[in-house]
């Protein structure tokens, strides 16, 4: 079998995950690493070539962009061009479109396929949340998520006078609404009072309940886990009160990791474009044969 | 806008319900329906031509298969050669894969496109089933039914002697494992211990736990609601404990009914050949544009 060549581009906690999880497929190779510096190798990368062109890893078939999300649409750009397929977890919902847009011309032009927003929140979730719209077309559909780390959250209140650290926990409080749980250690001399003043004026936290604590060590309350528990009730056909629920409780970089490898996969047999990942057929996320996938799982 | 002109074949309990699902759909058009017999026409059809064959119809973009599971193959072969798009609920899991190559090649040759197994379960389970081995392809998945009436059950149990009228519930026990519950209405004379052994002893039953009642009327307990509680739990990447739950209480026939209308329109954007609901894009079940489709959902 020839294997899907993989590079892995950013090595933060999302790379990281993805080389296990590119290492864990069976139909993968891992062509290398790209980073903006190459001075210190981690262990776990001593089989693999770090470097910071991608031209130096040689034939790639697809670039699995684990940058920041705002760097996504450069590095997309540059490799599609190159004749790399792309796939990201891009997450700024408002601008998905947008990006996908841009890629898409771009995609198209150089024969390659780009896959964007592909995580489990625009990702996975997304698919559930379009199946559940097409099951009962009218209705309300509620994402809550949580308990869990947002990533967001915390880069705001750390950004906040006297934060040495910090964590925003989001809990789900039904309906989509959510109470912000915030962690913080302080600097020398900093006011608990004026930080959760600061936080709670944020644009990012004045619409929630939010509740701001010092403690000695945010790294000692800190885990990666995360959940979704997604509802929908809605009519199907004429027919009222048809009830649907989804409930995750995951490692969130494992997670994110796992399904950019899925997406990674089914780029290399998608027409050249750019896709979200409610416009590709799931089993194409998978490895192996066609029908022996369809007698295990339809 | 031209709406996708609809043929509902068989009207029996999904025939019903498709109707009702094709008239609250923005982008569907009743063409009519087809029944073995036309002698008397159901009020909720005045509106509608009721006829023995399709080509009285005149055009037909697409026919929603209501008839017995049995039936399906003929009725898809002679359509798809017709020029008309079909999908169906076939629900005999072991020989979906048989049925998809039969029809892909009739669907190929005359370029049209048959959606087949598209309920809930084959269907929208399905499409669940394969996002979470996805999500986590080293795991267990449970999917659990009920508690509600198994047709195929009901049915052996309504072929024994001594039986006037039966309903058989499935009653979820977890990890896939299944409780029935029987209800039977007596013929006079007959013993409910002899029923019972026959139910017991018959292969639909041997091997789940089983018990059989009688009941003054079947009719008065009997309900159309069903239900799925799939689980999952497995490793993404390399990292264990994922977890993950779907579950639905629904009306049974309504959302089959409203997933066959889902499919039919995916039909018209699917290149020629035969499908299982896991290879086709989500967003492609949904009615609207694609760009806020993708807004909305993504």
């Amino acid at each position: 079998m020839n294997k899907i060549k993989a590079a892995v581009v950013g090595y933060g906690n999302i790379g990281r995950f993805v080389v296990e999880a590119l290492e864990a497929a069976p139909d993968f190779e891992v062509a290398g690493v790209v980073r903006r510096s190459v001075s210190e190798k981690p262990a776990e990368l001593a089989a693999y070539p770090v470097v910071t062109d991608i031209t130096e890893l040689g034939k790639v078939d697809v670039a699995i962009l684990c940058t920041p999300t705002r760097e996504v649409e450069k590095n997309a750009v540059k490799y599609l061009a190159m004749g790399i397929n792309t796939v990201d977890s891009f997450d700024i919902h408002s601008k998905i479109v947008e990006l996908r847009s841009s890629l898409d011309k771009v995609a198209r032009e150089n024969g390659t396929v780009a896959v964007i927003s592909a995580g489990w929140d625009p990702g996975s979730d997304s698919v559930v949340r379009a199946l559940l719209q097409a099951a009962a077309p009218k209705g309300l559909t509620y994402t809550n998520f949580g308990p869990g780390m947002s990533m967001g959250h915390t880069v705001c209140v750390k950004s906040k006078p006297g934060v040495k650290n910090a964590l925003s926990m989001t809990i789900p409080l039904g309906t989509g609404i959510h109470r912000r749980m915030v962690y913080v250690e302080l600097e020398d001399g900093a006011k608990l009072e004026e930080v959760a003043a600061a936080v709670k004026a944020d644009p990012y936290f004045a619409s929630d309940e939010t509740h701001v604590m010092a403690v000695e060590s945010v790294d000692a309350v800190k885990d990666m886990g995360h959940g979704v528990n997604m509802t929908r009730k809605g009519v199907s056909g004429k027919t009222q009160n048809q009830l649907f629920e989804f409930d995750m409780k995951i490692n969130n970089p494992a997670l994110t990791a796992q399904i950019l490898v899925d997406v990674a996969r089914a780029s290399m047999k998608q027409a050249p474009g750019a896709y979200t990942m409610i416009e590709i057929p799931v089993i194409d996320l998978l490895p192996g044969d066609r029908d022996e996938l369809i007698r295990a799982l339809v």
